[in-house]
């Protein structure tokens, strides 16, 4: 049995909390937070000196935050990583042995998510370390990779284009839809289907719409409709990347 | 039993005949396409002429081919329809009773999709008209809304933001993995779950990333990471789009 400390009890805190509990081959042994979470019945502590011994610490506070906490841990040559995509290896403080567990996915606290199925990227400065973090992530997925800092940087720009910036594209339909009196409920299949595809077709061989097939006339109405909204910029540029990268 | 006669038998109109064919209320009496599908078990022709009768025509054709195929039919009076989300009613020739049937959906010809769950705007010039597009598309979806033809084309632009731009985005996505010898797969829960997580939420409630917090300095490296390739720019006007949302 492997043992974790969790360090934060956020979104990804909570969500690796329940995929462990649920494995039977790790054990969060403890939780570090700021507050008392009362429904929890596992040890807490909010003071770094009453930390436990554990095979790993799991650092899930926000990015800023993580090199501070990991350099006021109390205690040296213990394996410690964070968990987060846009934050490289070395940030971690050089006392403990250093790693990265990175679950590739998009949390929020009242979405169930299946943990099975979200990519672990993993990273860590000793063999043995990393070994230990495949173990781990096998316990709660069925996807573990690694992958360095240096690419998980650029991992993390890919994902910022698919999930930030994608639904804020499906915020900048809702503002349409509700502009003109339709409900944004209309759009929620297309949407479905439009990330259902994707899953097997290549995008490129998935792309359709008026800039794929160079309907002038349908943008340029596009374009006059939005004309007095603060989209038709972002309209023309998205419709000039899909025609150069065709 | 309405009877439908389909003209053209694209992705939108395979679709189409797979629904009806599945329906107790709706019976495909003819098909016409400019050739001959060896597969079909129904009637089928190659030219106007031979049109039989039927309690609506829908025309499932390329855009810019609506209208002329409207105007060549050899009768007068009936009720003709066409399936498009970027075409006014008013393209349709005058000849006869106009309306649009447009199913809002993303369709390719090999993967399958669930009629049911698809929206289905309608609009027709006359009220019985309108009545017995109700009718067919009842028989097929769950979702049938009268939308006008000023409301789709507001729609439409909507749609393309969620679609064709999202669509885009995974294949920017792809590009910058693929160029760091990354698995594009990787991203591929992380795209489900972003559209599944809109479902419920509305899409300024699932915002997250370095723009909705504001995180200048991993705009500046994701930015900097981007330099050499085209997609700086993009990333830049929807990091700018997101904040003036917020």
């Amino acid at each position: 049995m492997t043992t974790v400390v969790l360090l934060g009890f956020g979104n990804v805190g909570q969500h690796l909390y329940k995929a462990f509990s649920a494995s039977e081959k790790v054990k969060v042994v403890q939780i570090y937070n700021r507050n008392f979470i009362e429904t929890l019945q596992i040890p807490q502590c909010q003071d770094t000196s009453k930390l436990v011994e554990a095979h790993v610490y799991i650092i899930a506070v926000p990015d800023q935050a993580i090199g501070n906490l990991s350099a006021v841990l109390p205690f040296n040559g213990r394996f410690v990583v964070h968990t987060s995509g846009g934050v490289r290896m070395d940030v971690l403080s050089e006392n403990n042995k250093r790693g990265v567990f990175y679950p590739l996915q998009t949390f929020s606290k009242d979405t169930k998510v299946d943990f099975s199925s979200i990519p672990i990227c993993i990273e860590a400065e000793q063999k043995t370390d990393l070994a230990l973090l495949k173990t781990i992530g096998s316990a709660v997925s069925e996807k573990v990779v690694e992958i360095s800092s240096e690419e998980r940087e650029k991992l993390h720009v890919a994902a910022v284009f698919v999930n930030n910036f994608s639904n804020h594209l499906y915020q900048i339909a809702e503002t349409i839809t509700k502009k003109n009196g339709l409900d944004f409920d209309i759009l929620k299949p297309l949407i479905t289907e439009t990330a259902r595809k994707v899953q097997r077709l290549p995008p490129a061989q998935a792309q359709t719409g008026p800039a794929k097939r160079n309907d002038k006339k349908t943008i340029e109405k596009h374009l006059k409709l939005l004309k007095d909204s603060e989209y038709g910029e972002l309209y023309e540029k998205l419709t000039e990347s899909i025609k150069n990268s065709g």
